[in-house]
């Protein structure tokens, strides 16, 4: 098994971080990584946003409802970035109304989240620790603001990464079994008994985590997850309307 | 630098493969790479479809009309899986609407994009290429169907995986500088300007890429690929609504 594969299978969220900086050859080799990601058409339909300003982080922190995202050494933003090619096309004489289309928005998400896995692997291979912020879009309209993203921008996902501070364990996942089928989708009978291994197994590593923490199956996360909805996070879409983006959903 | 980084800084598309077979064992760590990525909240709300059958391929490609879909020696489409979960709520008694809201599409769609490009990865450091395939969204409705997918799944992009029997060049990118921005979006004044000697540098690449082809500066390719547009494309989001989801983009 190679250096590449041992690192991607030891990957655990790292969300306490040293005081040791990131230096600045190494920001820029994540950088030049994140750079040289497959992007969709090769339309490199994304932008980053690295944050460094205290203020802006305490507002994101807001957002995001989890304090440690001030703390990380680095801090990144991949956003779907239209806005770019827009602007070309429109100095070039063209503003078609494809530019801002559902098409357009959905390539540059999935060209952001592929710029961020490739740096969170670089990251984990320089012996750096990453932290995700799906939570940045805990509330989407007040993240585009405090952001100052333009329209046909849309933020994806935050990225914090920095020494780590930590070992936490492995985070047990579902068998592979259960997410990988040949050929088409395969539907189960009964997904509690599918799971019922994975479930003691995810009971076993809450309990090693913190004894004082409320254990949780794996299926009892997924009711009490969708139970909490943040009313705030089902703007999305109207959000991705408000950056200009024509959603075309209507028959 | 490391060997992770290397591989990652040489990343191209392989888009041509040899008839040596990704083993088993290979296969297997590809998927628990993929199995081992971050996931928001923890919910794992994506799948990975292989596709062995030569007829589904034969279709697939029909859709993304790249011949060359057809023979790679692995072929895999991740997608946004928010049914698996929907099943254990249900199991233990709860429907909520949250289940199928927009959030929860969004987090799966994310899931998915950053185990595609973890396993990308994996397949880079063995030596392995990689192509992706957006392609598979040309025609979402008929993708859903070739891939019997059921309610509240969607496709995201398909991978394919093999001995490259190609060594084409690095593709060029923009500038780190034109992506990557601190504290907050930059807008520049002219985009043209900006993007001058990346056009150039792409024009090079093309005319020594191949010579008889047409040689397209990044800015043109941007206003071709505007003007083009894929009709069948602008359907995601009636397919995604289709497939399910809520999507209350509605004021």
């Amino acid at each position: 098994m190679n250096p590449t594969i041992q690192n991607q299978l030891s990957h655990r969220t790292i969300r306490e971080f040293t005081d040791e900086p990131v230096t600045s050859a190494q920001l820029a080799t994540l950088l030049d990584v994140a750079n040289r990601t497959a992007t969709s058409n090769g339309m490199q339909q994304y932008s980053l946003l690295r944050i460094t300003d205290p203020d802006m982080r305490r507002q994101m922190a807001q957002v995001s409802t989890q304090e440690y995202l001030t703390r990380c050494p680095e801090l990144f933003v991949f956003i779907v970035d239209v806005y770019r090619n827009a602007r070309i096309a429109e100095e070039l004489g063209h503003t078609p109304e494809s530019r801002a289309d559902m098409d357009r928005f959905i390539q540059g998400f999935t060209d952001a989240a592929l710029a961020a896995q490739n740096m969170t692997v670089a990251a984990e291979s320089m012996g750096l620790g990453a932290v995700y912020f799906g939570s940045i879009l805990n509330d989407p309209r007040r993240m585009v603001k405090i952001l100052g993203l333009p329209q046909l921008t849309f933020p994806v996902v935050g990225l914090g990464i920095g020494h780590p501070n930590q070992e936490p364990q492995l985070k047990p996942r579902m068998p592979v079994e259960l997410k990988v089928f040949e050929n088409g989708y395969r539907v189960f009978d009964s997904y509690l008994d599918e799971m019922k291994a994975y479930d003691e197994e995810m009971q076993t590593y809450y309990d090693l985590r913190d004894a004082n923490r409320r254990v949780d199956s794996f299926t009892k996360q997924v009711v009490t997850k969708l139970l909490n909805v943040i009313e705030s996070r089902t703007t999305i879409l109207q959000v991705v309307r408000e950056q200009g983006f024509i959603l075309k959903a209507e028959e």
